[in-house]
């Protein structure tokens, strides 16, 4: 079983598997083997392949883990953390852990293979949203939960496994750093200003229109002034709200024209890179709040050349945002 | 010239090259294109392809920028920062930024084109510890500087795009997120225990033993509890100090001992894997502190498949320190 583990030092939480003794041989470089169709568990008709599963949007008619089905979501088979089991907390000295409770699921999002978001129509990508949503929902009434990241890693380059295209949700029980310090820098602007620093950003990026890479009714994409990625974007629903899952109907209408609009143009500009996509989104058991404001960060993996980046958080970016902005948004389809 | 610019929600700084325009086929996946010894510029007799140097320890007789050297540190021919012209401050509605002034420079270890950390010997490798605090000391000089990150990106999967064994530093206007956050934290321990943290973990971890990598007189290799990485490991030195370039002799002969066995074992059990190695001191003009103790930490590069963690900061570990330990304790040589 997994546990959680905070440092002594900086307070961040780390998930290590503390499972099966392994041998050295195990612990070599892992070459990218990524799983193309020939052995794909996640095609239509291979539905015995996957843990059954906990969502699935189907035709009438067709039974549970068979085929017929637009999506289907399934724990993961190799899980980062487990729903079984009760959260223990023990400390050791210094030192803080929590058994590793917590759900890892993952969103199969089309039963064809060779589909990928930036193929998808965006009706295809709305119901990815709309699965996405419904599993927080259901998942949030597990009161050992503190956050849900969903997010994707498309390609090897980004971390992904399986060819097919999916998505990847992880239930805490803790509030990952990353998020904490959001929310941190978002409070700390609003009780200076009254006001939400991400509508600040999306009003001063759409009156200088230089970071804007494309603006529909419901959602701005910027490249982030501070971008720590070249081609970082973030896609800013302009309904100010603090979560995901309570967005009304038409912000993920126009996130999914928006995701189409800037993925469709990445491919063709980039030639189709690999990338992570991430949603921002409030704690579970805090009070809604008015400072923070939910949104989705895309990071092409445009470099390798990410050296201590990885384990600094520290930051050198070749391109500009302005840079990038521009080149997205002259991209001829 | 580059930028330093300030992310208005998280206060996190990056570094921005806002350079040449770039054409759009600039931007397509960088292939990792390695400098190999057939076109390097760090071997020796080649020292014309860099720029002129500003620390070479040679032999007796031996004229600058000419053969004749054991080590040399040049300035960065394509630097992130650069040294000339004025730290300038700039706030645009919520946005802050500064000009790109620093130093970037690029510390050669050794003329021989194929010799590495690993198989120097231990006085080699002291001299590049040497080098490190001789640059920074000089550095430290110069007023507008605030941090200086000495780092070493090993191999290509590490960021390095040279073969030849080199470490880099860069000389910062502004403290790093990840150096404020250990600050932090440190500074939170010592105001509640009036003990050092890393003392602290010093004292647990030799106690344990589970996470112990190697212990000589001067400094202990440890696994640490949360460590993000597989086969992450610390080099804490037993002396406490804040700052490295304060550190007595004897922790650098420490040091230098301790790095050679544990990337011997390291390239033993885990088939020579790519790594970067960070240099963790306080920064440069703040007082002397109690609460920080310099240290560094050694990242191997063993999964590619780090996704999300990326852009999130969020760690999933698959191998337990516990277990990374026991296997460089038990690598015979």
């Amino acid at each position: 079983m997994s546990e959680l583990r905070k440092d002594p030092v900086t307070g961040r939480w780390v998930i290590i598997s503390t499972g099966r003794q392994k041998r050295p041989s195990d612990f070599h470089l892992e070459r990218t083997k990524i799983i193309r169709e020939e052995h794909c568990p996640f095609c239509a008709g291979r539905e015995s392949m996957t843990p059954p599963e906990v969502l699935a949007f189907r035709q009438n008619g067709h039974q549970p883990n068979g085929p017929g089905w637009d999506l289907r979501v399934v724990p993961n088979k190799f899980p980062a953390l487990q729903v079984e089991g009760s959260l223990d907390r023990e400390g050791e000295g210094l030192f803080d852990r929590m058994t590793g409770i917590g759900a890892h699921e993952v969103i199969i999002e089309s039963p064809e293979h060779h589909k990928s978001l930036a193929t998808m129509s965006e009706p295809e990508i709305e119901r990815v949203l709309w699965a996405f949503r419904e599993r927080v929902l259901d998942l949030k009434n597990d009161r050992r939960f503190r956050y849900i990241i969903v997010f994707k890693n498309h390609g090897a380059a980004a971390g992904a496994t399986l060819e097919h295209s999916h998505s990847q949700l992880i239930a805490l029980p803790i509030v990952p750093d990353f998020v904490r310090e959001e929310l941190d820098g978002a409070e700390r602007h609003f009780s200076a200003k009254e006001r939400c620093v991400f509508c600040d950003i999306i009003r001063q990026e759409t009156a200088s229109g230089r970071r804007i890479v494309h603006d529909n009714t419901d959602i701005v994409a910027v490249a982030p002034y501070a971008s720590r990625f070249p081609f970082e974007v973030w896609l800013l629903p302009k309904h100010h709200g603090a979560r995901f899952e309570d967005a009304p109907r038409q912000s993920y209408e126009g996130l999914a024209r928006m995701l189409k609009w800037v993925l469709v143009r990445m491919n063709r500009a980039l030639e189709s890179p690999d990338y992570n996509l991430i949603i921002h989104s409030s704690p579970l058991q805090e009070d809604v709040n008015d400072f923070y404001h939910w949104h989705v960060e895309l990071m092409p993996k445009l470099t390798r050349t990410a050296g201590f980046e990885w384990g600094t958080g520290f930051y050198i970016n070749p391109t500009a945002p302005e840079e990038a902005a521009q080149v997205l948004r002259e991209v001829r389809v």
